[in-house]
């Protein structure tokens, strides 16, 4: 894995920038500090995410057979942001592989880590990149304090690969879209509905807008169920996996999830505090940390689980 | 497979309203006639071709594993088009299987077909929807006659399942991204690059813009190595393929793709002249016609390919 972070901004500077009371963010929010863009954009991010982790891996752009971006932000309309990407990379012309766009907005890498799983054939598929680059910064009415306190920008890649009889592998993924919550979480300018031709820029239309209580209630309904129906055909349950990385909703969010099941000390990673909520890019930005900090180590099983938008829950469980 | 088609406008209407000179659509674009939304929406129109679907299969909601959305627009920025395709169908609340993106703006049928026929496994997935919606008609600048006459709006959804010992099958699917052509077909506004809010609305930045000959010239560069790759491991090659079903890209895209092999009368089939180019819809579009008036027949090989912005090119062959 790699990845790229932009300009580090303290809550302490956020919240002398936009009015919030000092030591609202850690309270609220749970984040001491995040990242967001300058100049950087989406491609750009995602590009440098990559050359890290290939830099890692000892691997070249000659080893990728798809690049997968997976996020919730884009660069432009058209094209797809995995093009753009791809194109970001050093000599990108000099290879052929697809490009391909997956979103679920905060659970897309964990969908395209699934895909992934099934679709490396270890014949016309062996390594694929997955790319989250999410750029949330931009999307942000400063009115809202908690918007503006959670959420944070970056950009993570892994490199899935297909081997024979491997010693890390993928066990189980799952996903689920409980359409009562579909407008819970919305950015409601830019689109087809309010195109923007007859709807100019207001902070409000063209914002990110979460309806935190509502979405804690429906995750606190509906997640139980989901992690049971996982595990159900499972040896194990949840709370014998060695790392559980729940996505970084929410510090309430967080706190609910970590009180439901008889965690060890430690056996719970997040970055919220660190990063913030990046969309896509906070489930991978934890692993990668956890891999580089070796609090994950090679054998460990690894349940990777989160929210999104729309509204889905969606859990992966892999050996590391 | 089942479709939507919002209200129909001929090129004579086109023409007198936009100023441009009787006939040119029809000469220059190739496009007779092509659909435009009045009031309906991406999700709106997907959901209407997914009834349409279930209804022909004899099927409902319930027999359903996965949605996906395969298209290039979508109604707000966030959640993901596919579930507010799934909460735009009657009692969604009631089936909480995953709902998708997948974007490869032209191309995203092909890709989600060739994803599914991977991921289908007849244990977790045995039924995927696949829906390609599109609204190409708010994205128009008008001052551009060549975008303004041959794009087009509607929607088809594919019921896809896993059979044990299937007489109809998918046999290969292969994309390919050219990083070359990335920004030759764009539509600029709207995205982090140029964000809404330092951005307002233009014509020119909030439209689809596409190099036609620098898109053509690559595709005529890039189009024969590919189909040859594409074949080169098959007992067949593409002139022996039942139907070929080429993406609506322009006139003269297709006109060059038809010239370059010795297919028979009437074995690639394409709906340019009326639909336009519907983006990820047109494919499939054509297909579900050409089953409907029976030119494809059960048993038939059919081969789907396309280019997209990106820019990327990919083929799909299959039992129907």
């Amino acid at each position: 894995m790699g990845k790229y972070l932009p300009n580090c901004v303290t809550s302490a500077e956020m919240e002398a920038l936009h009015g919030i009371p000092a030591g609202w963010s850690v309270r609220y929010s749970g984040v001491q500090q995040r990242h967001q863009v300058q100049k950087e954009t989406v491609g750009f991010m995602g590009a440098r995410a990559v050359e890290n982790a290939l830099q890692k891996a000892n691997m070249t752009l000659g080893d990728i057979d798809m690049l997968i971006s997976a996020g919730g932000t884009h660069d432009f309309v058209i094209p797809n942001q995995a093009s753009i990407i791809k194109s970001e990379l050093a000599n990108s012309d000099k290879y052929d592989f697809p490009a391909i766009d997956i979103d679920c907005t905060c659970l897309s890498f964990v969908t395209a880590f699934d895909f992934a799983s099934k679709l490396l054939d270890g014949n016309t598929l062996k390594t694929i990149l997955i790319i989250s680059s999410e750029v949330s910064s931009k999307g942000l009415n400063h009115d809202n304090w908690e918007t503006t306190t959670l959420l944070g920008d970056g950009a993570v890649a892994a490199i899935v690969t297909y081997e024979e009889t491997p010693d890390s592998y993928f066990i189980k993924g799952m996903q689920k879209t409980y359409s009562e919550g579909t407008y819970h979480a919305i950015f409601e300018g830019g689109g087809i509905v309010n195109y923007f031709k007859d709807n100019p820029y207001t902070k409000e239309l063209y914002s990110f807008k979460m309806s935190g209580k509502k979405l804690l209630k429906l995750g606190k309904f509906k997640l139980p169920e989901f992690i049971t129906a996982f595990f159900s055909e499972l040896p194990q349950n949840i709370e014998d996996v060695d790392v559980v990385i729940p996505h970084s909703a929410s510090k309430t969010a967080l706190h609910i999830f970590e009180q439901s099941y008889a965690f060890k000390t430690n056996q719970v990673k997040h970055t919220l505090q660190n990063y913030g909520n990046c969309i896509a890019a906070s489930i991978p930005l934890t692993l990668a940390d956890c891999i580089e900090n070796k609090e994950i180590k090679r054998g460990d099983t690894c349940f990777l689980v989160g929210t999104s938008a729309g509204f889905s829950i969606g859990g992966l469980l892999f050996r590391y």
